[in-house]
């Protein structure tokens, strides 16, 4: 029988009891973490968001009635207290903040009896991710998710804080908008009003943000949700959460500085971490030469070498074929101390290699007893192997692997056993925070499939003047004022500069193989604005989920996501999606052929 | 021509210029809002969000080519200028706040040219609605609109800020949700990886908010965006916004404690208006009673008469059948110094009357003449008369006017006569807001169509305590444990304590004609929580859009939403809905008749 909690307030939550109140009475409510009978005592773990403090239950500071009812208490349920705070008479628990303290209960009310969970609420659980999923209201009263969705909570507030201190205004744009042929595939919604018409649900906020820049709203910021109908990875979430700004005369050089005293300001109050400024910056380019990502992890070194001139003159044909491809490059790492590492290992690095596009990996191991063992031994010369060793810095102990293709190919293969050694060989900790900016992304990808130049970031990125005259003779070579913020190998933001010119603009449309027409249909309304006086503006974005999975070191996006979605797009707590009534589609003027 | 603005940086905004800059050098950048030469002088009149600042190019103080720049400019050009903050020389201009400055230019650029608007950027604008909704990014530059924003803004920010430092956390709950089948009707997704099965967009987050409860986050706020598919009136859309709360272990009381210090914070630091507390508070039954709405408007008089007693013995059929009825009464409002009024308007009253449910609508008017005349004289001797005179207060000037019914017509005829005439009469001010808690609310509402009780606010109410031993004997007197927040005759916002008892519950869904069947099937996942410990809660719910509204002193919800959509849910700017690719709509398995 639940009882009700008339005539009691609450005066404190459980772990905000401090020494302060020894000797005082307190009113605490929570659930029950644990129970046990000791030599007549009763001990109860009193848990809510902010702690645990421990209850005792013993006859003469409780009545009689009351202590029977203390021993009918079993984990989790839901209980309200009176008592006096006072110091452990037992051991002090020294993992609790309260762990100095006890309260002896006088009075007992079970506001809720509870039935034994499908799981314990415990930190750090070992259930199976779909029983958690589906009792999530159980799950997320684990310490840990509960820190997780504290620290979430926190950021995006002190995110609002510092932006509204600098002048942004939050803007809250629709979320029943259009869809756009271009970009991830949307999620629809059918409008009942105008039967065979559609909304779509936003993938960002992108051309409305540049329209309150239009509007003279001047810096706007919004923690949007935003929608992808793509197969989910395990960072992915069919909905998920931007932290996303505008901001208008402004220039690169005053968005990051925007955003450096941003990261600064969030990261001191949410962990107490201080990031030194300026953050470090890096070129595209050098990203990819050197740690093969656009997303480096720089918390640890093996660098890639470009070998190309190194291994020029060898017969092996790997390397030649590639060296004669456009863009084709030979590089390699060094992976200090696995010289030694087994052929089986081996194997499966070549098989990694595969699975990140490569033809193969060439290698040479230098063991520790001095020998020196290469998957291409027989097409070098001695001399040639000596000087690709020493080129790489090779050593007694070594394992060097070498990709040879286009360079896109090698730097992804390259980059991606960088991180697998990484995480191998434990090269990094996950509370060392780095941030890097990534500068000078090229404008324009090559599209093979399309046969045409594609925009890298999209077609309303401004290009870097000093590029801009070479946009007829060698496109791809031009720089755009775009720029990414990666903290620990992972993108957490980026954004651009817009163009708000329109001569660049039609020629940006032009280079794209855009007819003047098709950019119309599709971006109507903003051209149409601009029209009327657009100022220069520029923006950026985060990702909430992945920026709070890094500073609350998960895993996993769903780690910090109250109610997330697995892997086919479904809740398993709610159960949906789920049919709907026929009712319902008639309304809609839809018809689901599936389900007749 | 566009120019960059590459090497100049923006010193000040417009409005922030103050007069301790005066013979500095500022770089102002904004619209231009008007132009002109007079004697050789070019004046301009730059606009941003924060104001205007008037600027003066004379040659000599800007180089020819400059001058001849600034001879070219046009409403709504973007433009770039440095030059010095003076005194100025013309007339002081006192609606402005920087209107005792100038700002003689030395150089210009022109960041975009502007083609002529379809309307002029001006207060208060004249254009029709529908034109201005299809440029919105230019009506969104008007100052009133911007101001709006501005504000909007400001209250989620001081929203935020004030539940943040009173612990409640922030957390996001799912967009991507499950239909119900009671409530409004759902916006639904179809979903692509599981054809047949839909999402729906959340009418509330009210189950995730009940839930996270369960999972001890004790006290929740989301601004959260909501969704219902409805008709749309004046003041509803599509898309809304709610600043969304629920506690735990709590009562009204607490809750309304929390709530009436945050809209004196709010008031206080977005507006500066003071809200003196404890805001007052009225049973749902006498504000029925006295005002006819449970949302009455008590800046003003003009309450209900219950005259039931007075005329019973008349008469006058209509009062007869009134009073045989069940929940039967006549009541009257006295609208004093109307008593001479016209027959035309009196007809055009009782036409209003039968719109909002009645039969018609009796008079008495008291002219200043002296002559009194009544609709229903010949059912009433004069001493019955004069008697339901005095009973209404009734003297030389009035109007009297009376309806008989159910209670439940007469009040909605009588409340909605009085909103009338306070709108008519001009008998409130916008800027003069007064709150009011409604409470005691009925915790079911007999529906005839039913034929059953139904939940008043929702089936997990909680009743009231003294009357809950009526729950079998007398369902429609119990009262529950919920309240309204009403300002000036609007509900801004409303929720409840909810139940926490497993048997309160069941007998509520017995009261309601739920089967344990039926309940369990639509609230499944709530119902299962429950079982593991379930704390006493309870929650309320703002409609942002309709708070800022009136804090904005505007005319319509439209005003103070950035990308509104008019009454068939369409948007004029972006042409949302609209149809898709069939692509789109093969990969979803859904098929538009419609359309075939």
């Amino acid at each position: 029988m639940a009882e009700s909690m008339k005539g009691m307030k609450r005066s404190h939550r459980c772990g905000e009891v401090t020494e302060q109140e020894i000797g005082k009475e307190v009113t605490l409510m929570g659930w029950v973490q644990k129970s046990r009978n000791k030599g007549g005592i009763i001990f109860v773990d009193l848990r809510d968001r902010s702690g645990i403090m421990q209850l005792i239950f013993e006859n003469g500071t409780i009545d009689e009635a009351g202590f029977e009812k203390a021993a009918k208490l079993r984990s989790e349920y839901v209980i309200a207290v009176r008592g006096i705070v006072g110091r452990r008479a037992g051991a002090v628990n020294e993992k609790l903040a309260t762990g100095t303290m006890e309260v002896r209960v006088s009075y007992l009310r079970i506001l809720a009896e509870a039935e034994t969970p499908p799981f314990p609420v415990e930190e750090d659980s070992k259930t199976r991710d779909d029983v958690r999923l589906k009792y999530r209201y159980l799950d997320l009263r684990r310490p840990d998710l509960q820190r997780n969705m504290i620290l979430r909570s926190e950021v995006a507030y002190l995110t609002r804080e510092f932006f509204h201190k600098e002048g942004f205004l939050e803007l809250e744009t629709p979320m029943l908008g259009k869809s756009t042929p271009e970009g991830a595939r949307d999620y629809l919604v059918p409008s009942r009003v105008h039967p065979g018409s559609f909304y779509a649900l936003p993938q960002s906020p992108q051309l409305f943000k540049q329209l309150l820049m239009c509007s003279g709203y001047d810096r706007y910021i919004q923690l949007a949700r935003c929608f992808r109908d793509e197969d989910l990875r395990a960072d992915r979430q069919p909905e998920f959460t931007q932290i996303d700004m505008e901001l208008s005369f402004v220039d690169v050089e005053d968005v990051i500085d925007v955003n450096e005293r941003f990261l600064q300001y969030l990261f001191k109050h949410a962990l107490g971490v201080d990031i030194p400024l300026p953050i470090p910056r890096m070129t595209w380019i050098d990203a990819m030469n050197r740690f093969g990502s656009d997303k480096p992890d720089v918390r640890f070194g093996m660098e890639l070498v470009d070998v190309s001139d190194v291994v020029k003159d060898s017969e092996f044909p790997v390397f030649r074929n590639a060296l004669a491809k456009k863009d084709g490059s030979v590089r390699g790492i060094n992976v200090k101390g696995q010289g030694d590492m087994g052929r089986k290992q081996i194997d499966k690095l070549v098989e990694m290699a595969r699975g990140s596009g490569a033809g193969g990996l060439a290698w040479i191991q230098l063991k520790t007893d001095g020998t020196v063992k290469a998957s291409f031994a027989k097409f070098m010369t001695e001399e040639q192997q000596n000087a690709l060793i020493k080129a790489m810095g090779g050593e007694k102990g070594d394992l060097l692997l070498f990709a040879a293709d286009r360079n896109k190919i090698v730097w992804n293969v390259l980059g991606q056993l960088r991180l697998h050694f990484r995480d191998e060989l434990g090269l990094v900790r996950k509370d060392d925070f780095h941030f890097l900016w990534i500068v000078e992304f090229p404008l324009l990808e090559w599209s093979d499939e399309e046969n045409r130049f594609m925009a890298m970031h999209h077609p309303f990125t401004m290009p870097m003047e000093e590029d801009w005259d070479k946009i007829d003779s060698d496109p791809g070579s031009v720089r755009a004022k775009a720029y990414d913020i990666t903290l620990n190998g992972f993108e957490v933001g980026g954004g651009s500069v817009r163009i708000h010119q329109d001569d660049i603009q039609e020629k940006m449309f032009e280079v794209l193989g855009f007819t003047k027409e098709r950019a119309w249909e599709q971006f109507s309304f903003l051209l149409t604005a601009f029209k009327y006086g657009v100022p220069p503006h520029a923006g950026l974005a985060y990702g909430l989920d992945r920026l709070v999975m890094l500073m609350a070191q998960a895993d996993s996006i769903r780690d910090v996501i109250a109610f997330p979605k697995v892997k086919d797009a479904s809740d398993l707590m709610t159960e949906a999606p789920a049919p709907v009534e026929d009712k319902q589609l008639e309304e809609l003027g839809i018809r689901v052929p599936e389900n007749e």
